[in-house]
């Protein structure tokens, strides 16, 4: 029997597509009243897979909005007290449940201290859904695997149609493309040679930009299906410090998105290789790919702001496989439980 | 003949109080003109050890000032060539030697973007000391060994001042103290039971709120002098999936906190605990202290937003003498050097 994890990442193209058919206009809605109130500052409350999400959301946001972004700590709120003018901020509150104890009290105080407030969840009817002003569903159906795979790139994205509302509101062709292009991935793509990580201990992944949000979200599927150490940092984070570590035989994952980050991604494949580190990739390009001792090429090309979407997807794939073979079941990652409640 | 890590470990009494008998006129000085002018958001720039400083200032800044703080993403500037309003925006790039260039050239572009800028560096003639309105000093003296020990107290103290000079323009008795219980804890703490880390090959690393860079800077320190994969975490964060991979034996030291933190980080240890870990503990409490397998008493009471100064030396320590047990010269990671230029 397939695993609930294997089935919701074969899932995604359709929850894609279903977010583009139903909850664009409800998008669109949302930026009208945004852009009329305005907003200088961007604030996305979320943890674990959804801080992923909010990650890239915050490259989203300073690069193509010019609004600078942070990563809220929920603790300023709900241990310390913060109190904050948040006039012309927009806090987004991220949470596949919205059920987040933590996250739904950062979204309330901080919508009480003046913030325009919006929630990403898989629940309509949610606390967190009914906290924030505005809300925007996931599509996703029920996830029932601990390790979130179908609502990570739900979130993204949404975030991304939030994105572009406030742009152009337009919808254009490569993301209407998305759902059919991620079809191809899980389609055409394969990881080869993957064997040889059955008895590995631990892993770093890195990336770069707006892909940095996909190393993250790669380790953190490692650890949760696979207890293998795993981390995940941008390629600068990499080299001021934690590289000391990498010494022969350490596996790396490298993934080399398109775009603005392909250079410095493929630098890095360059200096990890010379460092006789063993290296996976993910890349388009097969030449990249070869780099690897083991490897995924993406099928597919797409713009960079968009290829967290895509590149998720062999990461999710390399998590759900390295747990089997292992021998472990991915859907049930000891002492785990589908809501967390963290205070 | 002593390492120049160990030797500079014990050179911090000395930097705190040059920082606090030197420093402290230029601090109020910056203070006074940045209130007038005033901002309304904070971003910090900087990698490696500096940014878990900046992780620091994040909790200050929106706690005690109540002011949104964002941590920069270098690459929005330096790759993705991102333009934002900085109107009313504080932005602080840290970095030991200054001439980190993501670093410097985030200070430069958003100087021309209107934001207000400061830096915070060990030479006063560096690039970065250059390129911003306002420079504080680290009266460090030169930093020899490649992890930084010293330079970062020194970051965590100077942001402190600065956070007080915002609020208050007066020097507590509390932060006067500092340098005699720094002296006190090099001279009176002492690592108990460390040996059995000797083959330990990972490792994680976990705290609470402004203890949250205790853990981040720990888990640098470990990966950059003893090359285990080490990772650090909030407590909430580990709970969202990490815990996953902590079973029996599974080494994990917890950086207990004065203050409001320190019931979730006590809490912590009893969840670890119960899942067979092996504790590794830094706490003011005996008691506490004892439910580890190794541990380190601090033997000074501190307010909460300042024990991240004092707490970092015994995390210091630990990868230090981790080091050595492993047969290890902790002056020369593989693969560092002292300025890390990245892009």
């Amino acid at each position: 029997m397939k695993s609930h994890m294997y089935s919701e990442i074969h899932e995604q193209p359709e929850v894609l597509a279903n977010i583009l058919d139903e909850e664009w206009g409800r998008v669109l809605s949302a930026a009208r009243i945004l852009r009329n109130r305005g907003f200088r500052f961007a604030m996305l409350a979320a943890r674990g897979t959804s801080d992923n999400a909010a990650l890239y959301a915050k490259y989203l946001f300073e690069v193509l909005l010019g609004i600078p972004t942070a990563l809220a700590s929920p603790s300023t709120f709900t241990l310390y007290e913060g109190r904050m003018n948040l006039d012309e901020v927009l806090v987004i509150g991220i949470s596949q449940s919205g059920e987040s104890k933590d996250i739904l009290e950062t979204v309330s105080r901080t919508r009480e201290l003046g913030a325009s407030t919006l929630a990403i969840t898989n629940n309509e009817e949610s606390s967190l859904a009914r906290a924030a002003e505005i809300h925007f569903y996931l599509h996703a159906g029920k996830e029932q695997s601990v390790a979130a795979t179908k609502t990570y790139t739900a979130q993204l994205l949404l975030l991304y149609l939030l994105v572009a509302a406030l742009q152009e509101e337009e919808l254009g062709a490569d993301v209407r493309r998305l759902p059919d292009q991620a079809r191809s991935v899980l389609a055409e793509g394969r990881w080869e040679n993957t064997a040889r990580y059955r008895y590995a201990e631990h892993l770093v992944v890195s990336s770069r930009g707006y892909n940095f949000a996909t190393a993250k979200e790669a380790a953190l599927k490692l650890m949760e299906a696979t207890y293998v150490v795993a981390q995940g940092f941008s390629a600068a984070d990499l080299m001021h410090g934690p590289i000391a570590m990498i010494g022969r035989d350490f596996p790396v994952v490298t993934v080399v998105p398109p775009g603005k980050a392909r250079p410095g991604a493929k630098d890095l494949v360059e200096e990890l290789a010379d460092r006789g580190a063993d290296l996976v990739v993910i890349a388009e390009d097969q030449a990249v790919v070869d780099k690897g001792a083991a490897g995924f090429r993406v099928p597919v090309s797409c713009p960079e702001e968009l290829s967290p979407i895509l590149y998720a997807l062999p990461a999710q794939l390399l998590a759900h496989d390295l747990a089997l073979l292992k021998g472990l079941n991915p859907d049930a990652p000891r002492g785990l439980s589908k809501v967390t409640e963290t205070w």
